[in-house]
């Protein structure tokens, strides 16, 4: 560097350290966890910017919807920006799956998620505040145990453009293996059909989601797999390794899976 | 599995591949490329979906925004909702930080990316059409140039509490090394000061942000630094290995880079 800018530099750093320390004192402390501090009332602005950083992984390991941002979110999951949200990023995982060049090998799969984005658990959320109360196993079993969830029909339209392309449809859940039955008759009942496999977890599994499905993801490709896409509700359905081609985050306002 | 629940499980599985079946040719093809598809006119609803759509990498690689939301983004940018949806994202980082136990070594650092998350190329942006035109080197060279470009004060405010708490800020941007001095002037001016390490990349350097930026994130731990969190405006700022402690995605609808 030439000494004449090396001095302008030198000068310049001086002249700011000066400046900024002189507002160092001006630092606001943050809010801590925005779940908890939604102005009140909330306001679909807040809500909105909250369900963002949810969506964009900025906000991680919340347990409820703040009580302020009830309104929104019980709107937005029964209303026309879900399904629009959704259907934008079905297309977009459309778009690639056509992209691909296959193999030929009949190995490339597409892994699934099942709760929130197979099937839609909006028929017990609604009964249970959209994810403001705290989250209730029992009764969230029960719901499963009837196999009546609805089919979230932007990803059903993703599965059977899947199978027309000859990608294999793998479904890989935290639910149970004691769930099999239910879940393979409410699937098949919904639309869902020809899957490669259906991964459960093992009864009194203790791992967390990312672990579960990054192991079974890891067996998956040891077995031969290519896994080419894998979508999923929560972002510990489609991050750690083994990464896969790409992934989808489906949106969920509602509740957070470690 | 009983014999009874077996048989109960073999015909609802036989009566919904059929049902499966005759609904198979109801496939909706994929639209493609969402941000060369968007409706005519736009319209506020869908360019809110596609943003959130890039926000949570769900789509990635694209070049300019549509023409259709050209209106959308700038108001966008220019508006309340950028700077809402900043300091929910910047609230979230701040309450991880202060929830850190540091060691005491003095190691931990806190990485930064610099354009669209330091300081704001918002001016230039004004004049090329909010991310709608391709984008122009020669132009946006000059503006950098020029040193010029406002600090994004939500992200100068988790800066500065950082400094409070003892975390080192670290600059680590595609900007290139014949950029230091008027990138440090602009830093310096602009509020940013005390930081541990100001990376850039070797003028001429062919590898994408993700390569180049894992790559000296490598280097930093092998140094023996402890990489607290990591913000940046691009999905390749943060993802990749060695992962850090949290990462934060600062909004950006106007400009994806590979």
């Amino acid at each position: 560097m030439a000494t004449a800018a090396r001095l302008l530099l030198l000068i310049t750093v001086v002249a700011s350290v000066c400046f900024c320390s002189s507002r160092g004192e001006e630092v606001i402390v943050g809010l801590g966890d925005e779940l908890a501090t939604a102005p009140p009332g909330g306001g679909a602005p807040f809500c909105g910017s909250l369900r963002l950083a949810v969506e964009a992984r900025n906000i991680v390991g919340w347990k409820t919807v703040p009580p302020q941002c009830a309104e929104y979110v019980a709107d937005y999951v029964t209303g026309e920006r879900y399904q629009r949200d959704s259907d934008v990023v079905i297309n977009e995982a459309i778009a690639y799956a056509e992209s691909l060049k296959l193999s030929g090998s009949g190995k490339e799969i597409w892994i699934f998620d099942v709760d929130e984005t197979a099937l839609s658990t909006l028929p017990y959320q609604a009964n249970h505040g959209y994810g403001v109360q705290p989250f209730d196993n029992p009764s969230f079993q029960q719901y499963v145990a009837q196999g009546s969830a609805p089919a979230l029909q932007p990803t059903l339209r993703l599965y059977r453009r899947l199978l027309q392309l000859g990608v294999k449809p793998v479904f890989l859940t935290d639910r149970t293996e004691d769930q099999r039955a239910v879940t393979t008759s409410n699937l098949l009942q919904q639309g869902y059909c020809n899957w490669e496999k259906l991964v459960l977890q093992p009864v009194g599994l203790q791992a967390s989601t990312l672990a579960f499905k990054s192991g079974e993801r890891r067996m998956l490709v040891d077995a031969g797999y290519v896994i080419v896409g894998n979508i999923g509700d929560q972002w510990n359905d489609i991050r750690g390794s083994p990464a896969c081609g790409r992934t989808f985050k489906f949106p969920n306002p509602m509740y957070y899976v470690d």
